[in-house]
């Protein structure tokens, strides 16, 4: 992508009502803008992230057996009337009423509509185990809503739905995506840590949270060091084999957030030098739930022995647009973000330091379109603007590698490249530098 | 995937609530549910099409330039004021307040929003043509929602948005619109005449829809027999250059909708052996309208004079979900779907007519492989329904290619081959099955 003709509206002054870090880096990387309080549009290089962060869930979510759907954003209010949640849920709810005067909202989860679907559509315990997930636009209408998209009102969430005949099989479903979690953030470059939490309005008396580390997180968090250096599930895991060893060791280790925690079981448990206390943010969470929906709603299959039973459930949420933010908190420095090579809007940036003098143009061309043959996404500054700016561009906006090419390396033949994640900085050929760039974004592009 | 383990709700029967046939394939095989009036889940058949779609809209929109945003769903009333149309609207627009009793809106399209953000973003002349799209739901509170996806309330719709400076190149961005849009539709399988239009509540004098003929058409529609076998714009077409000589070619002859319809213009212009009229489906709306959101909206930039000038800009959208329905209504037979391979859900049918046969297991098995290594999207039946409704499922949910693979054929060692769209049956050895329906398959992704 040529930038000057592209649409990446860059701020330099950090806007006054971001208070944290990834907030101010993506209204001034021109990732996102605020429609209204709590609800944003995405640009190119936002967009570009959030789409890369939904297809690493995707993928992840496939390869444990769950199959995509997509629910809408309206529901029926008596849907919810069904479950009995319609009263519950309060002021978050975005409700609605429709041209015809009937009660509808804005889905701020989708537990109600998928028990629907699936009462309506299996008999038999021989359709079982299925799990149903969808990504799509949520809305809580929080009260002060804030830190951009990390607290936003209209929100891009994956969220599953499991269905088993039995709580034993439900607990099987519940360890699948348990597993699949530890896998899709370690993908984006994050160290997530399974914690125990509350189970709040969604209902049941299992659940997990999954808490990245960040300076800036928004709650305190509480776990042994060897958490943190857990092992990931390789990708050939067998998600239908037995996965509580797995589910085991990372949660046989003491790990809560200030909600969950107790100071006395973390001291006795945790040896001191392997106590950690941390911010953390919430990145995903996991129910376990029973039949709290399918029992109202008569959601139920046959089973073998010819008996009706209800469904045992789970959900399990991700922050699709939160972790565009969360990643942010992750990976920064005071210049600006650092993407890791998987979720990074493009891989490669190109600056061309003269644009417009006929050698820095044709050899930028040329590293341009070695790149792009080697099917690396490479974004190419061939803007006029002075180099001061494009540097402090370059490095707000975060590409892993930087390759700077002006008229002083080009009479030695050589490019400037340097690593955002490192710093580190070289001089490579002209004639290799696409080359050896490529083979180490294609290196990164599988973290696990 | 194996349709044990897929998610897959076909019906027998036809929902009587469905009037045209499109509605009644997309229920009857699982592609959609019906959530309320006029709203759809998409199960995972329904999607995979959805998704199809929209990859095809959305690499076209590269191709000629735009560039993808994404903007949410809910707006802010204030906005709708600006520019005057929230009073205008009407009760088709879904109306919300907020737990702050703001007025809020469901957009129903987005020129208001995407024009404060340029506005917002850019103030040179410079910096223009831009072209921005997004692929999002919309709602629209049709008073009589039906036709399922094709008239709902909550639909997904690609609306684009160009920016210039002059009139003269504002005509030149919608040319280029209007060349993508002859290729988008075309790659899905389907023959779309572009037809002058009115520009109803969006406003401006420049205005095509893109209709696509179906004997279920909605509309009654009337042009020249040559421009239903007019040139499609080549991938490699040059978007910047001149695309007169495109937008003449398919604009001299006469076509014209029911409301736009000259009958003593057409007997006329048209020699009685080239006057067709069918019946249509529109699938794409082009709009022309100048300044009629940047003047009241204050959306300008600097001319290269220094003077202030407001921006010209079009409007250009393609019914997303609507064109599942269309190309059904385009694409089937008495059995069921016919899809084109572009937007087939899968491109390959894989039945077992005895399941649980070792034999015939491993031979399914084998030729699965085949297919899954060849990049080829195979649904294999590997399910103990008898084979009567094995094949009657396989026709209507109409995949390009069914494999049939039983005791009989596999002791000669041959598969049973049917082509969806021709109907044409024939046995082929089941070592080279796979590569010679994959070879077929790869020829026709790519239909321009």
């Amino acid at each position: 992508m040529h930038l000057s003709r592209y649409f990446l509206p860059v701020l330099r002054e950090t806007p006054k009502e971001a208070e944290i870090v990834s907030h101010q880096y993506m209204l001034r990387a021109g990732m996102v803008k605020q429609a209204s309080a709590g609800i944003y549009s995405w640009l190119p290089m936002g967009l570009r992230v959030l789409n890369k962060i939904a297809d690493i869930v995707r993928e992840e979510q496939n390869r444990a057996g769950a199959i995509e759907v997509l629910m809408p954003t309206i529901q029926s209010a008596d849907l919810w009337r069904e479950s009995g949640r319609y009263d519950d849920y309060g002021k978050e709810m975005l409700r609605i009423q429709d041209r015809q005067e009937r009660d509808m909202l804005y889905g701020p989860t989708n537990e109600e509509l998928i028990t629907q679907i699936f009462r309506d559509s299996v008999k038999s315990y021989r359709d079982l185990p299925r799990n149903l997930y969808h990504i799509q636009w949520k809305f809580r209408d929080e009260i002060r809503p804030r830190f951009g998209v990390m607290r936003g009102r209209e929100f891009l969430m994956k969220d599953a739905y499991s269905f088993d005949l039995s709580e034993e099989d439900g607990r099987k479903s519940y360890n699948r995506m348990f597993a699949a979690y530890l896998r899709t953030f370690a993908r984006m470059g994050l160290k997530s840590i399974p914690m125990n939490a509350e189970t709040g309005p969604i209902g049941g008396d299992l659940s997990h949270e999954f808490i990245i580390l960040a300076e800036t997180g928004e709650s305190q968090v509480y776990g042994h060091q060897d958490l943190f250096d857990g092992d990931i599930p390789p990708a050939d895991l067998d998600f239908y084999g037995d996965l509580t060893p797995v589910v085991d060791q990372w949660t046989s280790l003491y790990a809560a957030t200030d909600e969950m925690h107790d100071a006395a079981r973390f001291e006795a448990e945790v040896p001191a030098d392997k106590q950690v206390s941390a911010r953390g943010i919430e990145v995903g969470h996991i129910f376990f739930f029973g039949t709290k929906y399918s029992d109202p709603m008569g959601c139920r299959v046959q089973t073998p022995d010819g008996d009706m039973a209800n469904i045992q459930m789970g959900s399990y949420g991700v922050g699709i647009s939160r972790l565009a933010g969360a990643i942010i908190e992750a990976c920064h420095d005071d210049k600006g973000i650092k993407w890791p090579v998987p979720v990074a809007p493009f891989e490669v940036g190109l600056i061309n330091l003269k644009a417009g003098d006929e050698g820095t143009d044709t050899a930028c061309g040329a590293v341009y379109e070695q790149f792009t043959n080697a099917g690396i996404e490479i974004l190419y500054d061939d803007t006029n603007e002075r180099a001061g700016g494009k540097f402090a561009t370059m490095d707000l906006i975060g590409l892993p590698y930087q390759i700077v090419i002006g008229p002083k390396g080009l009479k030695d033949g050589q490019a400037e490249v340097t690593d955002r994640q490192t710093g580190a900085q070289e001089s490579i050929s002209l004639d290799t530098v696409a080359n050896v760039i490529a083979k180490r974004v294609k290196q990164q592009r599988l973290l696990v």
